[in-house]
């Protein structure tokens, strides 16, 4: 495997859970397989979860790892080409990103959208110029418009906790203050989706009308616009704000009922509740539902590690 | 040992100091103790000597160690309970303790408190929280009222130091130009009257009137407001400043003459000169004693390593 | 080796070159000398090559890495002696280095000139007391003059490329948009002269007039006001910017023709191009240039790996 940013990437999804659960029952069996190899860790944005499950996986797997948080260690970069450099940014992505790939055997990079200009964001401009100029097998640590390693921790969890072969899964739109990227729902619809389409599961999404996700991550999900009916029988509930694909970047105001609390799982089969975190309590979530039996939160979280562990086993078994 | 916060954690004393002579003269001879443990340490305020020695003892017990610097490279935490989150803060410590506790075996958790509530700060609020959501063992890497590593090396370099086999002690207070915590002289007053209740010392403390630290931290100890008679005799002076825990946060101004100097130094037994750092030199202490070789403050900083490492040591132990 | 400063640490240059060429071929050769030995990284400023290259060179050879950012983590440090600390500055260099010494066997440390007092910066006084208080041996990470890892680099990447056995090397100025340090040049015309003088190499510097390097980093240097004749037959052309040594920290301005382009290479003999980076792009070289097959700047990086094993190995082998 030489990169990792989407569930395309992955050729056995079945068999990708089935190893991450071996992983995970026995994480040092593969340590001799990192042994002097450095993963690298870029981050243009801040992170919690994705940097200490992917640094704890790299360990793991016997792995050095060096962190490069460049939005504040670093300094600015400057993405476009055929630009004079002769403003703030200091490095172009080519330059920096070559160089990291010098002294790093794999690497990760995570860089948000913007939330200005849709084509920009969807392009992955920036995520494929570091994938092409690091010349090295490269981790989404999160993208412009997709979190691969939340989304195939997402599948573990919900493989961990089904009480029936083919669960209803629902990703759910909820409220926030701010306008948050698309990149985790379309994620999480993306690997759901072909999780889906390989019988594992059924797979529906509920949101106000007009926040549509992009199609091309939305393939054969059953779309709702009254959640309560989305919620119906549902096993597992995912919830997560984000901003509009259509109107890009805009907010939705005044949507406070679609916040998921106990009264509105009532309508479910006692589903788990999920959610890639950090959460808003009480706005995104009430807390009851977060400091309930029925969430899965942080197991969730803590299967990022095995996630991350099972794509890097892949990349170093690649590596000559 | 499941949390190290205070001396009262600590049951055994004299046998802690005698344990961590141990691991300094044999630093790596427990270096199987922490192989495929994960320490992570998470600092919500700056760290020097606490962010790299506990990072050296966990190294030396053969751990891998993770650094987290919330307040930079993360982000805001909601700390109250019951809070809609609805405004700036990101992440409620609910979640983010338990996250973290997921990824590390131990945990080292940093947060000075605010110095505006007094309640709010000795109640301990956000540091037991943090306690009680991460799930795993806890080692206090200063709070809002202990600093107990740092007390911990005070007591091994007084015991490493001590020319009779029961040294006079002063803790006196000393000017500043900031508004500090009391952490550091509640923490050593705490250990100094155990120490003294085990009759391995006396114990005074010496500060202008209106400064008394909280009594649950001093029992025992003698309080003088003549720092000149307080030094009569003395064989070990820790100088450290604080503000008012009465007039709570309060700083003292017009009392520089409190600076410890070589003149004042002459009433004592040629006493040592202690300091946690950073010092304000010429302010705090003066620069002659601090390049001196009275001065302990080097020594005593290196010994950081061997007391978090002694509780490291005894918190892999209990792990399963 | 207790000091890596200058090319004036290195007594056998030739050998050093055949050194880290060892290192390269076999990386992990010595892998045992660095166990249980901390190298703490102390940077003042930002970094990425260093970091990631010394980190990397560490990390072949066995040691521990502790890597402190004191701009971002820490807080301000006090590098004047006399001063009453009762200002801003919360830790004196004395301590702060005394302390960091008695965590690390082995410390690197980075701090830029300020490019106001000429004095001041070329006297190294921040980087010298560093050396002197923190009492183990010290790696300039790039002072205030000197950028002595970059250089070796340099000049390793020079031996690996050259064609002939007496290669032609041009410095050239490069226009900028900010006021730069004169650590490179000076560094890299240091170490050339005396690649120069041990019959290694010609070494030219080219720059507009007012913008001579210190005298003393320049011995025997060719020293050429006109670009085009300095470039005439040249093997390998370095270019970098940096502001005025006389009018000091002065930047030049209307100098853009300085650009290196393919039309200025058509002089040489077919050059090989470098630049320490980071670089800005169509401002000190065209984008032409840098993507085309006669740029070294990447491989220029990945040898910065290769001097900062060499150093470190000597120094590990001359750690008691």
């Amino acid at each position: 495997m030489k990169l990792f940013s989407s569930v395309n990437d992955i050729s056995d999804l079945k068999g990708s859970v089935e190893q991450a659960l071996i992983q995970k029952a026995d994480p040092f069996a593969n340590q001799s397989l990192g042994k002097n190899k450095t993963l690298g860790l870029v981050f243009l944005n801040p992170s919690l979860r994705t940097r200490l499950s992917t640094q704890k996986a790299a360990l793991n797997l016997g792995m050095n790892v060096m962190v490069m948080n460049l939005d504040k260690e670093g300094w600015a970069l400057e993405t476009e080409d055929g630009v004079v450099m002769n403003g703030t940014t200091v490095e172009h992505i080519r330059e920096a990103a070559a160089v990291m790939g010098q002294y790093c055997d794999i690497l990760g990079f995570r860089s948000f959208p913007k939330l200005q200009d849709r084509e920009e964001d969807y392009s992955e401009g920036l995520f494929n110029k570091f994938v092409k100029f690091s010349g090295v097998p490269v981790i989404s640590l999160e993208s412009a418009t997709l979190h691969p390693l939340q989304s195939f921790a997402d599948l573990i969890t919900i493989e961990e906790n089904k009480r029936t072969a083919k669960p209803k899964v629902v990703l759910t739109w909820a409220p926030h203050v701010k306008s948050l990227p698309q990149a985790v729902p379309n994620s999480f619809s993306e690997w759901m989706c072909r999780a889906q389409a390989e019988g594992m599961l059924d797979f529906v999404i509920t949101h106000p009308e007009g926040l549509e996700l992009a199609e091309k991550f939305t393939p054969g999900a059953k779309i709702e616009y009254d959640q309560d009916s989305a919620l119906q029988g549902a096993d597992f509930v995912y919830a997560k704000n984000w901003s509009s694909y259509r109107d890009y970047g805009k907010t939705v105001q005044g949507a406070e009922s679609w916040m998921i609390t106990h009264k509105k799982l009532e309508q479910t089969k006692v589903a788990k509740v999920m959610h890639c975190l950090p959460v808003r309590r009480d706005f995104e979530l009430s807390a009851e539902v977060l400091d309930g039996p029925h969430s899965l939160v942080i197991k969730e979280a803590a299967n990022r590690v095995w996630s991350a562990q099972t794509i890097l086993k892949n990349m170093l078994e690649g590596l000559k």
